[in-house]
């Protein structure tokens, strides 16, 4: 199907992830759309519940589209979670009040394995899709959507420990004591999490980023047999090719700088990174395979604005005149963040990236 | 002051920190005397409080011998908390039931960062060296005795934040917006870490360690300047000969496998590892110039005990036949840990060691 989106006013975002020049470091930031802000905290009270924002399409657009309107951002991504995919493969998502997210059912067996099915993406996730489609539309070209999912290690670690958990204590027990089970639990996630994407591609997602967010809870050896395995697999099988153009797909596994080198050789578009390697180390590494995004520390925004600009501008600095940078904090904004320090933050990259490019 | 100690019988662990040959790799175990063994969990019931525990040298001593009466571990450590310095330093350490430590008094401002003063540690941590020497008497040669410290960047956190921290907002905001006064504040603590360690020296410790559990929390650029920079101050000026041999000292930074040439550099014996780093890779990168501590996560000692098995004779085989590797936890033992497989974990080290070095 092809929907009569309008054409892209904006593409650095997209330039930046095929490694073409641009005349400013393209900005997004992981929770753009949070509780960092007053309309959003309004919105979701409107809402009455995180997961109904989530689930209503209009509702998702509304907040996805609100720090668009603040701040010269150059790129949206979907609002929603990173547990819709086991949600819809029927574990039963539910948010208890002042805690994290939870599943009414685990996984802890061999035949809970076994009795997990993949979802139907086009009925179960249907208001993930309805919600990118809205959202492009009401993008109206001005930046490109950017769609997400968990990635299969960090989602088997919610779906076994049953919601966060300082250790993964079951998750990671499953690895030594059944590897083949894991690996047939990792294998149904990745294929989930594939069908999810593509399907997002198709309603109007015009890049793909997976968060492995406990990527870096492992050792070396798990990460790469159980979580780099999976991440290859969807880059491997996700159906990229959209209406004649490639759709990028950007990797980040948190806390995993030391496998950068094997994650560009998955084939992804573009690597996430976070502030414990530095963006110039880290483009020498990895050379010109894979553009990088990212990469300072959410907490520079608890500072003074001499730090937010010290601090960004050492990041752009860092990477130097090359192609393929998008700025991003190393993590999700926090809630306690006052939005003028992210205006600062965004206005910094994009003037100081001016100087460096020499497109002042 | 020289004491009649008796002579070290089990010198397994200061031979592997001066990477000297050894039979079979020296074990122990970050928190070896803990809440998962029964016996600890009734002599902390008896003395009524933690704080109170670790200030009563004769409990302190207790505690510390205990695990070496079920266990053939390799080293005995002092039973302590790494927040005797600050405490003494007059900010006041507490314990909230079933919560982690807490200041009274937290330093935030210029004016508190000035008014800080060195601890007299003959006086205010004399019940530290009092157990330092109650137990290596008590230990009869049995097993070398470490002694150890928090480090200052893992201090200033506690010190700053004035208990535990998700995200270290204010302290990593003083590195940002004062870094003068952070580096005040800094040094001022590694002077009273060198004074306390150089004490439990002269009252017997063995070998030394200095836990940053917080240096991963740091990008790069600041672990070398506010964390790394302060151990090699400590490294630079701790006395470390003692009645005519080197004390040994061992530094630890979790999550900073980035940097472990760089810490080698610093003059320290040993370097601590998490399990974010395979132990062969270690060794390669730092070479002869430093002994390696550790790795394994654990959380495997959730797992079967084939897991454990499997584990411990991967990391031993990973670090191969070569002299300076004393095996650890990356982190340590959680209360929830049965102590049956603990011993387990601690046979097939010595097992497996004798295997590769060929001293079956």
């Amino acid at each position: 199907m092809t929907q009569p989106f309008a054409p892209l006013a904006n593409d650095r975002f997209l330039r930046a992830l095929r490694r073409q020049p641009v005349d400013h470091t393209p900005v997004w930031i992981m929770r753009q759309a949070g509780r960092y802000l007053p309309e959003y905290r309004a919105t979701r009270a409107r809402a009455g519940s995180f997961l109904k924002l989530c689930k209503t399409p209009e509702l998702a657009c509304e907040v996805t589209m609100q720090p668009l309107a603040r701040f010269p951002l150059d790129a949206a991504i979907l609002f929603s979670d990173i547990l819709t995919v086991p949600d819809a493969m029927g574990l039963g998502l539910y948010f208890a009040e002042g805690e994290g997210p939870k599943f009414e059912r685990t996984i802890r067996s061999r035949a809970d394995i076994d009795a997990l099915k993949l979802p139907d993406v086009g009925s179960d996730l249907r208001y993930v899709t309805d919600a990118v489609t809205l959202i492009r539309r009401e993008l109206g070209g001005k930046v490109p959507l950017i769609g997400f999912s968990g990635s299969p290690w960090t989602l088997a670690c919610y779906m076994i420990e049953g919601g966060g958990s300082d250790h993964f204590e079951h998750a990671k027990a499953l690895l030594w004591d059944d590897p083949e089970a894991a690996h047939r639990l990792l294998d149904l996630i990745a294929r989930a999490v594939t069908d999810y994407l593509s399907a997002q591609i198709q309603a109007g997602a015009q890049a793909v980023m997976v968060f492995d967010t406990w990527g870096g809870a492992l050792s070396i050896g798990h990460y790469r047999e159980f979580s780099l395995r999976y991440l290859q697999q969807i880059a491997a099988n996700l159906p990229r090719q959209h209406n004649g153009e490639q759709v990028p797909l950007i990797l980040f596994s948190k806390g995993c700088a030391h496998s950068l080198e094997a994650m560009a050789d998955t084939g992804a578009d573009a690597l996430g990174l976070d502030w414990t390697i530095e963006l110039g180390e880290a483009r020498r590494r990895v050379g010109d395979r894979v553009a990088l995004q990212g990469n300072i520390d959410p907490v520079v925004l608890y500072a003074s604005e001499a730090a937010i600009v010290q601090e960004a501008t050492r990041a752009i600095q860092s990477f130097g005149n090359h192609p393929g940078h998008v700025f991003n904090l190393g993590h999700g904004i926090h809630p306690a963040i006052q939005p003028h320090k992210l205006k600062l933050l965004i206005d910094t990259v994009h003037s100081e990236s001016r100087k460096v490019f020499g497109t002042r």
